[in-house]
């Protein structure tokens, strides 16, 4: 079971995916919880290449290989060795997150990323929460974080609104999949509601 | 004008492109040298993740994406404009190593490297010089180097023959544009040959 958490910003996508894995981990399942971009050391050494630095730095065509590259890595040497061992993987953004940034946001790439991804990746999660928020509330939480992986920061409101829409969409091109969850609630709210749908989906 | 110089290891193509931008310099010519993997800012660092530590750092397949992703940027940033330009573009490797190396030695992942080239890339050189050497003395000859980028060294002579062969299929395949030279003689008379060749070419 590989299951992915999406969402603009600052939507609780790190929270919640923690939050699950401690739960599932409390029923003696085994889980890994990782996240993109990075995830394997090679993966990570792309990540701060990618994330770090000037915004104009890489082109969306240069980032969106060397995305690919970071998930074909993290792809080969944790995720499908996890899932081949019977693991219950749980990711912080995966091709999804992809599909938005460098499809929809930074350049308009969508048949570039989908190409690459049917090309050098395959794999689709089993479940994927899509954790929606308005994007006030997104950009007022993300401003509490700070440090150098700054480069797609301060894209400003017009931009969240468009990436929310975005995620909405994407969940209803993939809606066997997507379950949309309400950010907007407590944390303890949240989790119980993506722990009943993960019970479901493992059931 | 572009120019790109390919061969297997050892064959003398950083010599030959070092002289050729030098000759036509002197005639005052407006030249560009460059080298592949690397050729730009972005694309050096990406150098440094592909060329150093374990062999087995990287997969075939995620070094083609990192491989991919140095080209483009050294294309956006570099190449094209000096193209638009005007100016002469020389390139120690280009496009066709990714086909020998990743396309043929690393991996069987030629129709990748087609179809990323294709997607990412298109630019193919005006000329390229294969120099061409049998697999002994290339090997003798890289011998000579030592450095931090070994991941790719030691590969022995079964696989430089079959670089070799590789290569000149590759010049028939590519014929209007590849000129194979015999790599085998002294440095000057290979530097004549080659820059009569891109006189002819430039006329
Ligand atoms: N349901 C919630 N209600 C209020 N605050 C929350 C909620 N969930 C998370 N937060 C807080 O909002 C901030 C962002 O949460 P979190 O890091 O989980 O978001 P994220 O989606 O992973 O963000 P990013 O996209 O920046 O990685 C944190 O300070 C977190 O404690
Ligand atoms: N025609 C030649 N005859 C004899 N030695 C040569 C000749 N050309 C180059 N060399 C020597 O062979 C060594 C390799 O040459 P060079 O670095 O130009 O090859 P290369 O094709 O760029 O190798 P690599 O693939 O390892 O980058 C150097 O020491 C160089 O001085
Ligand atoms: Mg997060
Ligand atoms: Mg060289």
């Amino acid at each position: 079971m590989f299951i992915s958490f999406e969402g603009i910003d600052g939507s609780g996508k790190s929270t919640q995916a923690r939050v699950l894995a401690e739960a599932l981990r409390a029923e003696g399942r085994d889980v890994v919880l990782t996240r993109e971009p990075g995830g394997s050391p090679g993966a990570e050494e792309i990540r701060r290449l990618v994330l770090e630095g000037d915004p104009d730095r890489w082109s969306a065509e240069t980032e969106l290989l060397l995305f690919t590259a970071a998930r074909r890595d993290h792809c080969e040497r944790l995720i499908e060795p996890a899932l081949a061992a019977g693991k219950i993987v749980i990711c912080d953004r995966f091709a999804d997150s992809t599909r938005m940034y460098q499809g929809l946001s930074r350049g308009n790439l969508r048949p570039q990323v989908d190409a690459l991804h049917k090309m050098m990746i395959g794999r689709e999660p089993d479940l994927t929460f899509l954790v929606d928020i308005d994007a006030e509330t997104g950009l007022a939480r993300a401003k509490g974080r700070q440090g150098p992986e700054e480069r797609f920061e301060d894209f400003g409101l017009a931009l969240q609104q468009k990436m929310r829409a975005g995620f909405l969409a994407l969940a209803r091109e993939f809606a066997p999949r997507f379950r949309v969850i309400d950010g907007a609630r407590p944390p303890e709210a949240i989790a119980a509601e993506i722990l009943a749908q993960t019970r479901a989906a493992l059931a």
